[in-house]
């Protein structure tokens, strides 16, 4: 480890997911590290609230946990996926596999288990100090002055060498760059669904037991909205429906507890069985907004830096918001090499360059992604396609779908992973367009993939 | 008018040009009108500190003015520009005109007589008080009351039946919208060009003469900067440099009066010649900072609206930044109607539903002039392109160019103007790029007009 020039410590604002990681893997590196959270620590209190409780884990968010040293203990947290089931109006389903090789999967995990693990180790670094209640007001961006509220309502004020905001889609650390936008010409967009989410559950049988298939990922896709279900190690699944907020088939349509009733008995009967408590959780519950948060810079005189949800946040749809928050921590810890120089504002710099392509690529992705999951899944084409992606994954050790570059391709960024998937896609789309679904088992895959590989090199 | 249901004054925070207009409009439909302005009083003190103030009014500017019955006097301030006269880098001079048509020109006015005019117009009414040095710090969004600061630093409150944010890029009612992003799913984005801006001035010469054409925009372009120059009324031209602020030939360059001579010399030479106060303007005048902002919805519970650049600041490469603003008022006013029932919900509603669109296309339009007015001035088949529009519009009565389209047309929403013109530049420069420019005298315009009509249909 280097020799620290300066003996102020690094402040994380945020002790979620990716400010934790990050806390971990700096407190590794030598430094003390302070972490201040508005919330209280949900080790002794409940605050999950029905909010996106629920997450997928994938290859770039066990790399960063295997920098930490913490992979093989989060990995019992969670529960394998193999692929999408989907379930149609009559009840039946079918498994569209995630990857056509046996090692490719996704995994469900809960964000408090994962985040607790993530403050326990933060803590047993020895070199970390959480700060609870504790919310950021500020942040003096010219001098590196953190200002926050204590538990007693105190306004309280702390210098870092360097600070790092990790504090979510409502980032105060973005907040405080925004209110200096002219000098730093700060471009930022936040861009809403029209659609919201409630997260709503479906109990575990007696005994402990799944009341559906636990190795998949759920979806029962209506076109204009969506039912998904994630499992939990606990036999219950976490299930999150996403509709419009206003017109036809509309938040805004399900305001009784019959309304709400008739609705799922109508569109998700068979999901309505594994439900007793339905317009409970529905009342009792928020309706989420979704949103995709871009901007830049990213840091400020060297002494800030945004990271995860507070620098770039996605839409759910392509499982990727933890995922690429963590490698975020990947990246930086790449950068700063063995002998760190504490060269903060080259680092950050090198850091934003290299870094914002790939946050806006998944960003872009999970968008596309969104309206994938809700409207292909079922469409004829879309269905060949992924039947030809699976044969070409199975067939060709070389070749990887978009979803797989993305979800298992840990070591090709976002941006590239974007180039080639899109580039496969818009071929196979074509391609598959002028099939039937018996056909396609007999296509020639070798003269297929020596076409793609022509069209879409890496 | 209208019977008044509800005895609460209308509140407008900002008294810039949109809402002293708008200020000015709803006092004469019968409104009792509270002005909240943070600046002081600009005909008292002077507070254009280098900042902008010179305009280009168009004829959706001048459509608003005449709403009012202010055109003639405003038109007694402005002086008429043809065309862009461009300067090339041995002084020699080009004139491009704006139109083929001797009645479609541009004004140049300046920001401070316009707004006077204005200020002057809204208290004349004998219904809007005008309550100076008063920032507005945030607005209750559901209740519809606006906080500010008076002139004794105390804070007061005060409600209103409408509340109106003309209030510009750094809107305070668009922060107070922000804060509830979420609830209102409030999506927003502000986008900074690389380039930043510097006021700069031709003195008059002796006797209040122009030292140059004063009947144009005189533009020198020079691929990634540029300089630009307005006339005005006392003989003197307001001169602003587009210029990136990193890199080769940038801001950040020009750090001593000798190199900023040195540059001017180099790239604007004859320029120069005009300019006996340079670098000490240089270094007084701030660098400004060049946005697009664009938002959504404008509008919160029927109570509040977004007017002008705060629900839509656009760069000023279009000069439509002002006529845009003005226009808003036109068509708000428009659809309050003869007899408006003062249901504020359902006007908002319909005013940011149709209004929308035809922000955002104009604020698309001005970063595509930026480029167009630094890169392709000079660019042969741009000019060629240029001489068929010029030579269309004398030729056909029914021909417009996308400029005219958007600058002289102020009856054709601007998402109209937009496609139509965007077809026939396309058309036009691949058509161009076939010729060279003796050859161009000699088309068939009667030909070329047919093909545009069937390509590009109204």
């Amino acid at each position: 480890m280097s020799v620290h020039k300066e003996n102020l410590p690094i402040i994380i604002i945020g002790a979620g997911l990716s400010g934790t990681l990050l806390a971990t893997r700096m407190a590794q590196r030598g430094y003390d590290v302070i972490l201040i959270e508005k919330r209280p620590d949900m080790r002794k209190v409940d605050i999950s609230a029905g909010r996106s409780i629920n997450l997928a884990l994938s290859d770039r968010g066990l790399k960063a946990l295997r920098l930490i040293g913490l992979e093989q203990e989060i990995l019992d947290l969670t529960i394998p996926m193999y692929g999408r089931r989907i379930h149609d109006k009559q009840g039946n389903t079918t498994l569209q596999s995630y990857s056509g090789r046996a090692n490719h999967f996704i995994r469900s995990v809960s964000r408090q288990d994962l985040n607790i693990k993530l403050l326990n180790a933060a803590e047993q670094s020895g070199k970390v100090k959480i700060l609870f209640e504790s919310p950021c007001t500020h942040v003096d961006l010219q001098k590196g002055i953190v200002h926050y509220r204590d538990r007693g309502g105190n306004t309280k004020k702390i210098a870092g060498q360097a600070i790092f905001g990790a504090d979510g889609a409502g980032s105060a650390l973005r907040n405080s760059m925004m209110r200096h936008s002219g000098s730093l010409r700060f471009s930022f967009s936040q861009k809403f669904l029209k659609h919201g989410y409630k997260e709503l559950t479906f109990p575990a049988w007696k005994g402990g037991q799944h009341c559906m298939d636990k190795n998949a990922l759920h979806i029962w896709p209506k076109g204009g909205y969506m039912l998904i279900a994630l499992p939990n190690l606990d036999g219950s699944f976490t299930v999150t429906l996403f509709l419009p907020f206003e017109g036809e088939n509309s938040f805004e349509q399900l305001q009784s507890p019959q309304q709400v009733i008739a609705f799922f008995k109508k569109e998700f009967p068979d999901a309505l069985e594994h439900m007793p408590n339905l317009s409970k959780e529905f009342f009792e519950h928020p309706t989420g907004a979704l949103a995709t948060i871009k901007c830049f810079p990213w840091q400020t005189h060297g002494k800030t830096l945004l990271l995860g949800d507070a620098a770039h946040a996605v839409v759910p749809f392509y499982g990727q918001g933890m995922n690429a928050s963590f490698e975020d921590v990947t990246i930086l810890d790449e950068l700063m090499g063995t002998s760190f120089d504490e060269d903060w504002l080259k680092l950050f710099k090198r850091y934003e360059s290299i870094r914002k392509r790939d946050a806006d690529a998944i960003g872009d992705m999970a968008e596309e992604n969104y309206y994938e999951m809700r409207d292909k899944v079922q469409d004829t084409t879309f269905v060949i396609k992924r039947k030809l992606d699976l044969a070409l994954e199975q067939t060709f050790e070389d070749y990887h779908s978009k979803y797989a570059l993305v979800t298992f391709q840990e070591d090709i960024p976002y941006h590239l992973a974007m180039q080639k998937g899109h580039c496969q896609d818009d071929y196979l789309m074509q391609f598959s367009s002028n099939l039937n679904e018996e056909f396609a088992d007999k296509i020639n895959l070798k003269i297929l993939k020596l076409q793609l590989d022509k069209k879409c090199p890496s």
